[in-house]
């Protein structure tokens, strides 16, 4: 599929305007003062192209917490180091169920469903954490995302990370549960640590797009030409993404969007468009299953404009 | 994506050597006789494209019991009846759990998760009877799967559906505890009565390919034109394949396949390439989810060999 | 314990004139127009004793459905013809969850918890359906009561027993999971047949504690001096009324009052006191889990008053 | 009852003797070595009588690790503190499920079920930790069993606290989910402490007998005359046994024994026959459900022999 630039950027902004315009924009996540703080009136959508061009609209070069989405770089790295044998500790099916996951940690013998939802994001960062020191281990992951992105001062907001701590009881639920089952094989706080450290990470939408283009592009980075994965893991994170990147509003987004995304409670979306783009969405009020509202029906709006859909053509 | 005739022929001819080899088939479902009769040593797979023509090797003009496959042409049939007010007393999120869906039912007030698990099928075909007698709800379902593969001798196995009738107790249970929240409407015999038949449709491999054609091109079926359901529809159905056809290895399939597709019992799978061609593949022994296990596995090489894949490219 | 008639009658004097007064009765069941119509302003209670008299107040002569308070009777008459042989169909441990138990029969492969939630009580009906026509099982039932209570004219409400099958969606729901399993083993149709009409007797208070006697007294009905059960077996049933009579409410009931007693949605309650006496109490209104709410709390008085607690001595 | 001395001793001795010959002895806990290393060929029974006599047999003057015994102590204790406030935090029905207790905490809101179980218990430590240190609270708790058993030298086992904490994931993992929710308000760590040091109490059978007298005798301590609870109190906590004490085996043993008790993973069960005597059983061994195999067969051959059994007499 070709992009047609002009196209797209009237997208961007017809998108840009009618966004502002909503009223109900969700609430942004409560549960830390951190993420509470940040205002709903926040909206960004940045679109990643193969030559390398970024079209934003909004508040494209505004950091925030990347939160979940984090979970498809640490996803990434941890295949690398484990390949396959990543999936004797973690599922590939949606968790699909209203309920939180610790019901079926319970049910399933201590093994999360898919590496998108908590428990299965925390025994993958137990897999980066391997032979290293918790802050090693950090480090590898803000490598990572810098070399993505090309941009050597993404950060890590401790505060944020600080918050989580003191308030990740269910994680902490989750992680000892796991680790009662020797699906988490380090002490829980060290993982937990690093855990929270990834998820509080901040960027910006333009620099989230840049960083998930690899997984548009048959896994090589579109500007570096640095292959990060083969184009077959590529898809398959995709196809992770498509059927568990939304939690329990996973099945919806594929059905009014079409296209493979993680989103995270801070409000930001990855979006991927095989082939085509990487996109980074961004807006602090949430829906009711926890994905960002204004977020969702910006890349519902840009799908259909752009008509990027995997699931068929136009006819 | 254009369709190289060789390259899938010869594809066609591998599969089917090495399909011919492998031991392990799995076992036919057994909870009724007529299917636990069939043999596992069948296997047959199909490729309809746009131009019409049928590519296929195995038993591919072998009648099967299509079984839940049908539910794909039920859903289609009453989202033309309904429209989107269907979703009121269906979801659309994978059902994600091992154990089967009347815990959900219970834990969701009577809705099933989405319309490819038996409760959400029983709820479609509900939807379908409308104000109609049984037979007369039937015929119009018959006469669609006959429209779209474009043969007149589709038929019931009666002794299948009788079967059905005799020993679906589960079946019963699922469509009186949806009845107790008014999401089944009509009486449950006769709601069941129509379900039990229509999963008792037997199509050949090619009859399949043929039937689900339009979802592969937006909505129309090639051969003879005629717009089935609009582009958006087709996607989205397509959506739901991938995320929920599978039962509790959607997750899975989308993961190793790559491609929306909906499995029933009987050993039959359809699936669909967007754009580019409609698959039917047929092999009666199933894995440990109840999905056709050489069935997958044909369809993974297929894919494999002819680059098919929605969630992205070679690169 | 010596019965000291006086402060028995005192006592019930007293508890009348306090459960007039009560304003928070509680609402009938208004799942059928029968049991709804109902006024929660009925309130009985019967006391009877080892040397056959009846001490009551209220309306202890106005008759009501018994409805689950019929599986004590149920259960009697069945592990009389089945013997121990019944605990391989339904266990004996309290459901003990807020959730409705075809979650529990889906967990546990059919098999109901205890003889006293729906389908327990369902299961022990087919065993007491063993190869009698419907007619001839109910006959049976109505046959016991009658020779229990000494009254021969208590009598089933038809129209009671034909709403509760018009609307018994959940209990078909459960009835046909379980034939699934090979718990029930009878047409559901039939089992349910003789389910509705059994719940759907109607008795006095006097009849009820009359007829409940023989678990008071060592399983041997004080006033024929005929044995109805062996002594263990009814300790033993005692037992299965204390842990399970009242849903969810069994342990509240037990730290409360601390008698064993069989609640029924007609707002029925037959309790007894080991070596003393049987009690019914009765007031159509219920609370939040199902039970009589002035029955439960007169039962409460009137134990505290009487010192009736199988717990304990006053000291 | 009066209790006839000669009988009891005869009892006592008869059982023992079949107790040795007992060989399917049930298999000791193995989740700690410290327990898994204590021989299944132990044995012990003992019965404290209101006027202070110890009738004894097998090994009653070896002290075991009492366990989840303790919760019986601690929920006395707990009650004195914060009365019928305590019941805002945990509940009073049976678990009543085979699946482990934090499924109930997430349906539930993070409350527990009863005080009982795991996580019920873990929440009566935190009220009892109060404003106190782990070190005073613990000093609390252990001078209140010394108190009620007369014996100054009973002790914590380190060994057994250190394991319980090194290996107690699940428990960690259930105190956090109820800190999420403000069930538990202090630290994990500092209640889990105190919790798991609890459980490690080391206790003889005479020991245990003796502490928990109080609950056959109205509150009472036969021997100091010191009351402990009120008689409504002491009732309250037996009635809570019967339901609550064996986990999801209480329906069982009420039905079979028919006496409140409660058991602990050492082996050890305390059981209690109101106005009669308290009794505590060990033996290793446990039974599919986590109690102790032999206690419990003793118990119910020795509540047959004295005719010892709430629900009912012997007619």
């Amino acid at each position: 599929m070709a992009l047609d630039g002009t196209r797209l950027k009237d997208a961007l902004e017809a998108i840009a305007a009618e966004m502002a315009t909503v009223e109900e924009r969700g609430k942004p996540a409560d549960y830390i003062p951190e993420l509470a703080r940040v205002s709903a009136g926040h909206f960004a959508l940045c679109v990643a192209t193969e030559d390398g061009r970024l079209f934003s609209c909004g508040d494209a070069d505004t950091a925030f917490s990347i939160q979940s989405v984090s979970k498809v770089f640490t996803l990434t790295l941890a295949l690398g180091l484990a390949g396959d044998a990543l999936w004797k500790r973690v599922g590939r099916e949606p968790s699909g169920s209203a309920f939180n996951s610790i019901v079926q940690l319970e049910y399933e013998h201590g093994r999360p469903r898919n590496p998108f939802i908590n428990a299965g994001a925390i025994a993958v960062t137990d897999i980066i954490l391997g032979n290293h020191q918790p802050r090693e281990a950090l480090g590898e992951i803000l490598r990572f995302l810098r070399a993505l992105s090309g941009d050597d001062t993404i950060s890590i907001d401790e505060a944020v990370a600080l918050s989580e701590k003191q308030t990740g009881y269910r994680n902490f639920a989750l992680a000892n549960y796991m680790r009662a089952y020797g699906i988490i094989t380090h002490p829980v706080d060290l993982v937990l640590g690093v855990y929270f450290h990834h998820c509080a990470i901040a960027m910006t939408a333009q620099q989230l797009a840049q960083a998930g283009s690899f997984l548009a592009f048959g896994g090589r980075d579109p500007l570096s030409g640095f292959r990060v994965v083969s184009p077959d893991r590529a898809r398959r994170i995709n196809a992770l993404m498509l059927t568990c990147g939304h939690y329990d509003g996973s099945g919806e987004f594929a059905y009014r969007v079409g296209l493979p995304a993680k989103s995270g409670v801070g409000g930001g979306i990855l979006c991927i468009v095989p082939g085509v783009a990487s996109i980074a969405a961004w807006s602090p009020g949430l829906n009711d299953v926890g994905n960002s509202r204004l977020g969702t029906l910006a890349l519902e709006r840009l799908a259909k404009t752009m008509d990027w859909n995997i699931f068929g053509i136009r006819s």
